[in-house]
C-alpha cells in the first residue's frame, strides 16, 4: 500500500518547517518527503490549498466518557464525580463502554488524532474498537484500590488480564500501558508492584498526579509529602512514566520530574472547566521536563478535539502569566505532536522520512484560515478539529474527505444515544 | 418571503429553554413556535437531528482584520501594534480594506453570527459589504484624535461622513455607532463631542476601556483617575454606550458601569492571547452590568468564532476563580445571544414570537456533539462554528447547508490572499 499527497503545504521535520511539497507514504512509513514526487501510488491524494501536518498526539483521556458528555458541568469536581460520573460509571457494562470508545475514537479520527493514550475500564473491549478504528492507542486499565489488599490484587490482575488481551490481539497500533488512578485512589502497594511488572513487561505507565489542591492536602496529610515527592521516594518514576495534569507541582517536584525523565500530559480545557488550576508550563518546559497535550475525557472538557486544546494551551498561560509570548504556537504544536511520540516512544509526531506515516490534512480553504500567512498560528490559533480532512494513521487512510472509512459513523451515533438512555 | 423550520430541537425564549419544535419565519420575525406547524411556506427546512438556535451576537470585532490573521502572534501588545499591525494598517486602502471586510462577513456567515458590532477604518467601504452580505452590522468609524484638535475635527467629520453614507444605504440592517477608540488616544474634547452626537443623532457608541494595566497607568498619570471614573465625570456614560473589555475595573468602576446602564463587551480570547488579563465577569454580573461577548479582531484571537469564544469566556473565569460554578454555560450563552441583542437595542438574540428572524441552525449530526444530553452545553463546551449549518439574518437564508448563497467564497478567500501579498 502506497500513498502520495500531493502540492500540499507540509510542516516538515522537527523544526516544523513549512514547504509546499509532495509526501511519499509506503506501508506504514513516510518514505519521501520532495518537491513533485512522481513516483506511481496506490492512492494520489491532491492536497492543493491544503496543510499536510503530522497527526495529533493525544496524551491523556478517557476515550468512553463522551457518552457523559454535557450530563453534568459547571460543577465542584466532587459533586461532579459522586453524584454525576460515577452512579453512571458503575453501570457500565462492557458493551455500554465499547458504545463510548466508538464514540471517542470515531470523534478522534474526524479531529485529527492519530494516536491517544487512554485510561478507562473494560480496555479489552476498547482495544478492539482501537485495532477496528485503524486508530493508534496505548491503552491503560485504570486501578483504583483505595488501600484495599484485596482490591490491589483484583485491580492487577485486571490490568494483566487486559495486557495479555491487547498482546493477543497482536496489532503495532495497539498497546498496554499500566494506569495507576492516582496516589490518592491507589496503595503504596499497589504503586510499587505496577513499577516493578512495568520493569518486568517493558510497559509505560500513566497515572493523574497533582490535579487539585485537595489531592496535595490529602496526599500531605496521609504522607506528610507531596504527591511527586512519594512517588519518587517509592521508586516509582522514571523515563516511563506519563503523569497527567501536574497542576500543582513546587519547585522540588518540578526538579524531580525533571531528573526522572517523566513526562507530564497536560490537559487545560479540564483544568479550567473543572476550576482545577494552571499547570507551571514555564518552569516545567525551563527544566527540561517533557510536556506532551491532552483533552481529558470529554464530560471535563467537553470534546476530544487537540486543535481546540492547542488554542486553549497557548492562550492560558500568556494570560496566567500576563505575557504574551509564552506558549507560542510552535511550542504547543510540538506538545501537541512530537513531545506526545517522544512520550510513547514512538517515531512519530512528525513528517520526515522514516517516520510512520501518522498524518492529518487539514482543509486551509476556509474563510477562517486565510490567508495563509502562517500555518502553524492557523492551526493553533484559528482552526478546528472540524478542518481536519484526512486522517491517515500507520499509512492507512482512516478519513477521506470527512468520510470516516472504518467506522459506521451513523451507527455508532445512535448507539451512543441508546446507551446514554439505557445508563439514565 | 417564508422560512419554516421543521422538527429542531429549538433553544426556545429568554430561558433558552430546549423543545423539539418548528418555527416559522414570516418577512424578517419568528412568528411562530409550535409543535407540528404545517402552513406552506416558500422553504421549509428540515432540522431533525439539529438544533435551532438564536444567531450569535458578537459585541466587538475590527471585522477586516483576518488580513492580518496570524501575521504577528506570541507578541507584547505594543510590538505588535507597532510593529506589525500599524504599518501595514497604515498601507490600507478602501478597496484592501473591503477585501478585509468580505472575509470577515464570510467567516462570521460560516460559523454563526447574525450580527456584530464593528470598529475600523473605511467603513463606507464595510457597510457596502454588510449590505450585500445580509448580515446585521453595527459600524463605527474608530476616531483617534490623539490630543491634537485638528485631528478631532477630522475624526470627526469622517464618522459623521460614514453615518451619512450608512443612512443614505437605508437598511434596517446596517447603523452607524460612534467609536472613539480609546480614553488613551482620544481628547476629552473628542469624547464629549462624540457624546453631543450621539445624543443629537440617537446613535449608539462604543470605546475600548480599561484593556491593559499600561492604559490605567497612562490614564492615571494624565488624568488621576481611571478611564471609567474620567468617562463618567466628562459625562460621556450612558446607556447607550458599549464599552469592549473592561479588564481592569474596580468595585468604583463596576458602581459606575452599573448605574450608568453601560454594556460591556468581553472579549476573552483577546484578552488571553495578548495577555492583558481577566475581566472580573461575575462582579460585573453581580452588580447587575450588562456583559455580551466578543472576538476582538481576528488578528489578536486569531478567528471570528463565537462559539470558540463562549468555550473560552467559561473556561478562563472558572480557572481564574478556582470555581466550576462561575460563567455556566447558559450564563455564556446568554453573553452571546441576548445580552449582546439587549445593548444593541435589539429585538433579537431570542427565539421567540415577534423577534427578529436571527437564526442558526447547528447540525448535531457530529460525533463530538453526541449524545445530545445538553444542547446548550454542546454549544458552549464542545461545537465550533464549523458545526453550523445554516444562517438566517433577517429572515433571509444566508447559508444553507454550509453553502453562502449572498457572497462568492472562492473569490473572496483568493482577494484576501492578493491584498495581504499587497500590504507586505
Ligand atoms: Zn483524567
Ligand atoms: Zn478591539
Amino acid at each position: 500500500m502506497s500513498v502520495l499527497i500531493k502540492n500540499g503545504h507540509v510542516i516538515y521535520g522537527e523544526s516544523f518547517e513549512v514547504v509546499k511539497a509532495d509526501v511519499l507514504i509506503e506501508g506504514n512509513r513516510i518514505v519521501k518527503v520532495a518537491k513533485e514526487i512522481n513516483e506511481p501510488a496506490d492512492t494520489v491524494i491532491d492536497a492543493k490549498g491544503k496543510v499536510v501536518s503530522p497527526g495529533f498526539i493525544n496524551l491523556h483521556t478517557h476515550s468512553p466518557m463522551g457518552l457523559f458528555r454535557g450530563l453534568a458541568d459547571d460543577l465542584p469536581l466532587m459533586d461532579w464525580l459522586q453524584n454525576h460520573i460515577w452512579p453512571r460509571e458503575a453501570k457500565l457494562t462492557r458493551e455500554y463502554t465499547k458504545a463510548g470508545a466508538y464514540l471517542g475514537a470515531l470523534e478522534m479520527i474526524k479531529t485529527g488524532t492519530t494516536t491517544f493514550l487512554d485510561m478507562y475500564f473494560f480496555m479489552d473491549a476498547v482495544a478492539e474498537v482501537v485495532a477496528e478504528s485503524g486508530l493508534r492507542g496505548y491503552l491503560s486499565y485504570g486501578m483504583i484500590d483505595l488501600g484495599d489488599p484485596e482490591k490491589t490484587e483484583k485491580e492487577i490482575k485486571e490490568a494483566l488480564r487486559t495486557m495479555e488481551f491487547i498482546e493477543k490481539l497482536n496489532s503495532e497500533r495497539v498497546h498496554f500501558v499500566f494506569g495507576p488512578h492516582a496516589p490518592y485512589t491507589c496503595s503504596i502497594a499497589l504503586l510499587k508492584e505496577v513499577r516493578k511488572l512495568a520493569n518486568e513487561h517493558g510497559k509505560l505507565i500513566t497515572i493523574h498526579v497533582s490535579e487539585t489542591m485537595a489531592e496535595i492536602g490529602q496526599i500531605t496529610e496521609r504522607y506528610g509529602k507531596s504527591p511527586v515527592v512519594l512517588l519518587d521516594e517509592v521508586g516509582f518514576l522514571g523515563n516511563d512514566v506519563i503523569i497527567a495534569h501536574g497542576v500543582w507541582l513546587d519547585s522540588r517536584d518540578i526538579q524531580i520530574l525533571a531528573r526522572n525523565g517523566v513526562t507530564v500530559a497536560h490537559n487545560p480545557a479540564s483544568n479550567m472547566k473543572l476550576a482545577s488550576g494552571v499547570m507551571p508550563l514555564q518552569r516545567l518546559l525551563n527544566a527540561g521536563v517533557n510536556v506532551g497535550l491532552g483533552t481529558d475525557g470529554a464530560a471535563s472538557n467537553n470534546n476530544l478535539d487537540m486543535l481546540d486544546e492547542m488554542k486553549l494551551a497557548a492562550l492560558l498561560h500568556k494570560v496566567h502569566n500576563l505575557d504574551p509570548t509564552v506558549a507560542d504556537a510552535k511550542t504547543v504544536f510540538r506538545m501537541a505532536t512530537l513531545n506526545g511520540a517522544k512520550a510513547l516512544r514512538l517515531k512519530a509526531g512528525v513528517i520526515k522520512e522514516g517516520y510512520l506515516a501518522d498524518i492529518v490534512i487539514v482543509d486551509f480553504n476556509r474563510p477562517h484560515l486565510r490567508p495563509i500567512n502562517n500555518v502553524i498560528s492557523h492551526l493553533v490559533y484559528s482552526a478546528s478539529g472540524n478542518d481536519v480532512e484526512t486522517t491517515i494513521v500507520d499509512g492507512k487512510i482512516l478519513m477521506l474527505d470527512r468520510e470516516v472509512l472504518t467506522l459506521d459513523e451513523e451507527k455508532i451515533l445512535d448507539e451512543a444515544e441508546k446507551t446514554i438512555e439505557k445508563l439514565a
